[in-house]
This record gives C-alpha cells, structure tokens and sequence, in this order.
C-alpha cells in the first residue's frame, strides 16, 4: 500500500482525503507543485519551494512550512516507500496550510515523441492567474479533453486576443532563425523547465523574443516546440491537423533536469 | 453527528470525503447546486435538478441520477437527520458521477439588510464558463475576500469590458424607472431565484432589460439589487464605499420562494 503526507505525518495514501464540506476544496482554493525524483535525488527542489511559496502568496495564502520542512516530508515518504524513480506531488489547501504530498509514477513517453514530435490542439481559453499553479484547473481541463478526444497530446491555449500563450500543462515555444519566442512571463506558469529551457537557449546563442505568437502565424515559424517537467522538451508535429514546417528532433537537443542544457 | 449521502447510501458526514489523488478533485471537475428544504418542502427542486444537469453537461458529464434518485436521496437525507429548515448541497464529480449531498444550517440575514441594504465592492473578473455552478471557482473565493476584508457582503464582477455581469454568488439588477437591468443570460449563472425575480418584475410591470451596464453607470440608476436562494433579493446600499442614489427597500419587495411574487 502507497504512502503519504499529511501536514507532515505519513498516512495510508487511501486515508489523503479532503470533505466535501471543506469551503478550500468547494472554491478549488489551493495549490500544488509536482516534482521528480531522479536516481534517489530531488530535482529542481528549491525551485518548485520556492514556486509553491509564490503560489499561495499569490492566493493570499502564507505557506507555514519552510524549505527543510517540506524536504523532510519528502524524504520520508521517499524512504517509507523506498522510491528512486518518482514523481511527488504537493498540494497545500486553503488558509489552514493542510499539507499533502503524494507519489506517481514518473510518466515517460516515447522516444518517437521527441524524434517525430506530437499532434497538439488549438482551445480558447486563458488560465485564471496564469503565474500560479492552482487547482482552478477546469479550463486545463476541458482542453487537454477536447485534444485527447481528437487524438492530440496537448492542447494549446490561446487568448482573448488570439495569442498562443502556453500549453495546458506546457509551456510553449516558437523558433524562427536564430530567434526563440515565448510569451511574456506574466501570461503563463513560470515553468521550472522554461527556465532551463531558456538558459539552454542562450547558451546555443539563441536570442530569446518574450512575445506570444498569433494563432494564424504558427505555420510561419520554423518549429514549434513545449516543455514540462515530465515532457522536458517535446517538438510538436502538427496543429489541429495541419503539418507544421518542421519538426525540430529534440532528441539530440533534449533539456537536462542536472545541467541546464540540451542534452 | 451529522449524516450525508454518498452515491444514494446514506453515510457519516465525515465520510464524505475525496482523495487527493483524484484527478476530478485537482481539476475542479465538478458540479453543484445548493436548495432550501423550508417547512419540510424541498423548494424549486426541479430547477434544481435541472440545472445540475445543465452544468455537468456543459462540462461534458452526463449525469446519471434521476430526479427521482435525487428527491428520493435528499428525502433520505431529511429523515435521517430529522431535518425541516435547512439547506443542501448536492456535488456531482467527474465523470465517475460521484455523487455526494451534505447538509447545513440555512443562512439568514438580519432584517436590516433588507431595509438598510448591503455595501458591495468591485472586482475585476469572469467567471469561466458562467452558465453553470462548476467548483471551479477561486475567482469568487479570492474575489468575496477581497470584499470582506473591506467590510463589505457581497463583491461585483466586473468583465474585460468594464461590465457588471453578476456578484461571486448572486445575481446583479439595477433599476432606473420603470426599467430591470439585468446581464444577458449567457454572461451569467442563471439563477432560479433571478427567474422569479423577473418574474415578480413582470408582473409589477416593470420592463426588463437584458443589458449588462457599465461599471461607472452604476451611481446613475435609482437603485441596485442582487439575489441567491440564500439572499433572495437584497438592495445594495453602497459600491465600493460610495453609496447609490435610493436603498430600495425589499422587505417589501421580498421575493418569495413559494408564489412567485414580491412579497
């Protein structure tokens, strides 16, 4: 039987319940951070930290654990189930700072999806408070649905004013030249991953545009390319069925969780 | 100790829980209504139920609960827990339709809110998708928030527009003669007390205009008014810390669950 935490006791996972009753849960007030376990090592911890933190503040929420806190948690649901390869998620409900964290499975996906790159959607639609990963999430929803039921792998958002802004669990990405695009940073989830991706960029001597691109103009760009942090770089094949120019094999250019740089 | 009812079993309140693993939970993937049982009688449950359709729907849930499984539960319910006066809450999740009904005391308000009218704020907001009472809603926590640390009861959302649609859980009216501004129905929740409020307006024959107004209009009307199955229909004394030209009145003009009418 799984583990969890629960306000930093380990509990049955079945027993990482919140009532119905709960004002938190009704107003989907709370947020929440996923992160790996690579080779027995936390990646990137200090970053999602530190993103959580910027989450609940962003809600009105004062996260009461701190940084040693939250590593001691994950540590001991690492070690009361004895995980190397792993993804946890945090999740930090309402102004009572209830604290979960579960495990999964890390997800990987195929190498064709980086070689060959994946089918995504186009969806209407902007994320409430796009900086903060919340569990305000119907939208993400109701679009990575829609994708999944035309047989694409994501789907992309686009704005009131027909911008792409990001994926709905990506960031997203544009390359023309020598000229990497992505919109401005107060428009999308502050990915862990864009971060490295972007470093990883300039140190290719790409310069890097913060501009969203229209919709109508995607097919005018050399590639097209998401990341995360279970997808890392993936390069995208086709929008809403039409082919885009090139497929960028991100293969040999795949984002390192250790080095911030393309593999 | 309080009862529920979980998927048509009567249970514990305290067992009416969801995993934090659920994927319905992390995204807000579900659907509510609250109703009043009043002297015994559950009020306007057909609207009720048919609006909860309505919403899992729109989501792309197909409910799969009768109205007669629905009044049968809820009828559990109140006899378990020798109920006669009190409010329920119906959450229907995921696609699983996991179906859960709790139950709380019914809100009143004091007198003088009625006769005085209620202060409001303003809020810059849309709820997403607005025609149907979905759990995602951070947007009216954070929003009700904003305007309870301002002292005040209830806030506006106001539209990219600078519209007023509706309040974070009530319908919004403003009158100016013999004139009902209310927003069009697809900015809105459509709420089953807004559909005998402008059925009572009807029949005092007022002229009901389906026009969001703006949000500096809002001093040039005679007076402002929102509604809820909690609130019925409450003037509005003041916006934002300044008051309106007239607090009508509505003990008066009360909206009764029952006829129809004002009462």
């Amino acid at each position: 039987m799984r583990s969890a935490i629960k306000n930093g006791i380990l509990i049955n996972e079945e027993d990482a319940t919140l009532p119905v009753t709960s004002r938190s849960m009704q107003y989907a007030y709370s947020v929440y951070e996923a992160l790996k376990l690579k080779n027995g090592e936390f990646v990137h911890l200090e970053e999602h930290y530190e993103r959580l933190k910027e989450s609940a503040r962003g809600i009105n929420i004062e996260l009461k654990y701190s940084f040693d806190d939250i590593k001691r948690y994950l540590n001991m649901l690492k070690e009361k189930d004895g995980l190397y390869n792993e993804t946890f998620r945090i999740l930090l409900v309402g102004k009572e700072n209830s604290l979960f964290i579960t495990h999964n499975e890390t997800k990987s996906y195929p190498d064709s999806y980086y070689s060959e790159g994946v089918d995504v959607t186009t969806y209407h639609g902007e994320r409430f408070l796009p900086n903060y990963k919340t569990s305000n999430l119907l939208l993400s929803y109701l679009a990575l649905e829609d994708a999944e039921n035309k047989g694409a792998f994501e789907a992309l958002l686009i704005n009131r004013d027909g911008y792409v802004t990001e994926g709905t669990r990506s960031n997203f990405y544009a390359l023309k030249g020598n000229k990497l695009y992505t919109a401005p940073d107060k428009d999308v989830l502050l990915g862990v991953t864009r971060i490295g991706v972007i470093e990883a960029a300039k140190s290719m001597n790409l310069e890097i545009a913060y501009d969203a691109i229209k919709a109508e103009d995607l097919f005018s760009f050399d590639s097209l390319f998401i990341s995360s942090t279970s997808m890392k770089a993936m390069p995208i094949r086709s929008v809403d069925g039409m082919p885009v120019k090139r497929v960028m094999n991100t293969m040999v250019l795949r984002f390192s969780d250790y080095v911030g740089k393309w593999e």
